[in-house]
């Protein structure tokens, strides 16, 4: 049983004309946002004014880098060569980084976003690459990634911290892995169904696969997506039912 | 008469598969580089490999910020509002800063770049967008602008320094400022005429006006081009040149 | 008094993961799509989708080009030399013009979006390269551009047909023309004012300007902006609205 | 043995103030330009000057449509959802076609560009995206491609021409593949060297892989790099090395 947990959100996702997301609602609901740093969403006036909110909500702040595809929002897997990769990704943490001074604040932690998320899960040239990019630019940030993907091994191995993320509206294939959005019933929209996920979690570091077994996830840090129907709901439903099982909101 | 003087050379310009200048070769005989930020020339990893360059040849660093426009190379004047140029440019010299730190380097000053460099040398808001935004990120830092111009002004104020920047192959109006690269001979490409200036810069703090009247130019800094056809060439003659004259190429 | 006037609504500017406006729902109330290009606003596949919305609602097609500005929304003045803002213009008419055949749909005009379209009508340069550069793709091609500007100089001198045009929602100066949106009660948003401005524009070729003149602006085009609150409404009201005082929406 | 060979190069690839290749000196050795579309290199005002140099020396022309990337000139994989790719690749054709048509010019086929057309040779997906893109702007566009891969029957089998492309400075493979670039020796320096594989392929239609043997490759057209060192030296060598073994450089 986990007393606490933290509660994770992608936010600064605007650009320019347009408006992704309502920041402002969600955020009495989480603990650390992940903010946008203008490779897939985002751009430096978006990110100040989300420095400035989540400074106003006391939230934890990390940097949530991309790849360098805002048409594509950084979703589209792309394989770029390493060393231009991790240069791609200091610039991006080093520019929100240096912003967040403006508010007297500084950067916990690193999450990378989309398809480089996916990629870093998998892949461990550019698991590598967001490893050490974060560690170039400050050793003390902590990285999140995926729950039992090897992650967490190379973030160890630098003497990193390592922040365990999962997640409530996506069903687990029986290894632990996300189940693809192209199948059916890969993501989860009720919110009874979220929360049961929820409590599985937090009660028995579990949850239950797609094909009905129980698979182990240890997380430090559940994702809440602010970009979908109902977003701010259900955060607010998230937020409200941790308590009742004993289970506190929490940055850690 | 002055004892020493800073040349400075717009760096790190080249983007993806596309080189600009020969920085390697200019770095022998400059002291002080302006390095692009990503907005108008410059990607992450050119940033990276010329911070690096720039620790090995001992240079200065300074952020080189534009109006977010590679297509136009940050010549076309752009009318952003103030919030957002403003964001626009914390972001890039926070980028910089950041990534600066992996070698050892900090900023010691600001530069704008090409259109913003003259709109901010004549538009208050713009001006003042520059200053305030630096400002922001770090008051320490110092300022490179136009000598003469009204950017002076508003830098002192904010209790910055600013860094006078001259150019010595550019002709002046009989006002003191930069006769429009359109007019016929407003570019000087004799190496000749080019120490002609330099000298008048140094011993007496003037030049001769494109009318051939004497103006005032009190200058820190000399501009050294180095994507103009034989840059390294000019560079050298530069820094070969000054101290037969009595004066130290130094950043000050 | 007209007997029938063109509604026309800038459409297609939705953007990769960013959705803005909703064609769809505008549509049916609409004669003319002015469909974004790629450079302010819309990409390739949104391109593709309201081409085919467009030939579905059996609208009139228009290239709505901008200068080349994706993160200010094409709504920044800039200052590009003319050789290369006629090359960008062609490009993204000449695009949108060889993917509409692909639905058997043939462009009819152009109208410049955003900040081209104001510099266009006040400063003759921006005027002679948005005509020029359509001249070039298709001499036949209509050019809809603020009506009582000098563009329609420009475009009739070229053999050419100017679509004039009126804004429902904008309040105009005493000399006809557009009331800067910073300025207090420039937009109208009551729907009672837009219907009588519409009246008035309809039967009398006239506006009550803002200090309360009346001035003579002759339209053949109306705008419907397709992405305020309630803009469905507004078309709605607007498309219901005409036939009461004896004028039919249609393409002309 | 083969009377006549098409020898085709990139060009137009220049963006900005970024000049890349030496397009106007190699423009006389070669007859079909496949010229740049603003996705990897290029931009509108490059794509017209490079039509009116492939009018001025008489060349076929062809796109050369790319994933979008400018910063990684169009070489990283991108793994794009088939309907967006497909809208990019229409755009990129309808955009050069209607450019052309200034210059009296029809575009003859469409290549592919760098990660494009690799994984065009290899993915089934991709190469179907970029034959069905094509066939739908205009189905009498014929399409460039790597000589033995399955593009050749997505092609044939939509009944247009596929034109077979062979390379004069890679090693293949035993398959008959492109030796990848990273494997040292995998592009022939060498003058002497490019010529006995061109005159292998002319002959033989034949070239020798990286490990000895002999590979079938059936080429219609050779492609000349323009971006290399020397290139235009190459290029002259090539042509005028052609007749000298019976076979006329020609546009087929």
């Amino acid at each position: 049983m986990k007393a606490h947990i933290d509660l994770n959100c992608d936010l600064g996702e605007s650009f320019g004309r347009y408006v992704l997301g309502n920041d402002e609602g969600i955020m009495p609901y989480i603990t650390s946002a992940n903010i946008a740093c203008g490779f897939h969403g985002g751009d430096a006036i978006t990110m100040d004014k989300t420095l400035k909110l989540a400074r106003d909500h006391t939230l934890r702040i990390g940097a949530h880098p991309s790849f360098p595809d805002q048409k594509g929002f950084g979703r589209i897997p792309m394989r770029i060569p390493a060393p231009i990769l991790k240069a791609d990704i200091r610039y991006q943490i080093a520019a929100l980084s240096g912003m967040a001074q403006t508010y007297g604040l500084k950067l916990s932690y690193v999450k990378p976003h989309g398809a480089l998320y996916n990629l870093a899960a998998k892949d461990e040239e550019t698991a590598r690459a967001v490893v050490d990019a974060t560690f170039s630019i400050n050793p003390g940030l902590a990285i999140m990634g995926l729950a039992g993907s090897h992650m967490e091994g190379f973030v160890l191995e630098k003497g990193m911290r390592f922040i365990r993320e999962a997640f409530i509206d996506r069903r687990y294939t029986a290894e632990g892995r996300l189940l693809s959005r192209t199948v059916q019933g890969a993501v989860l929209t009720d919110i009874q169904a979220i929360l049961t996920q929820i409590e599985s979690l937090v009660k028995k570091q579990e949850v239950t696969s797609h094909v009905g077994t129980r698979v182990h996830v240890q997380a430090d840090s559940l994702c809440i997506h602010g970009d979908t129907e109902g977003a701010v709901e259900i955060a607010k439903a998230v937020s409200e039912f941790l308590p009742t099982i004993g289970c506190t909101p929490k940055a850690s």
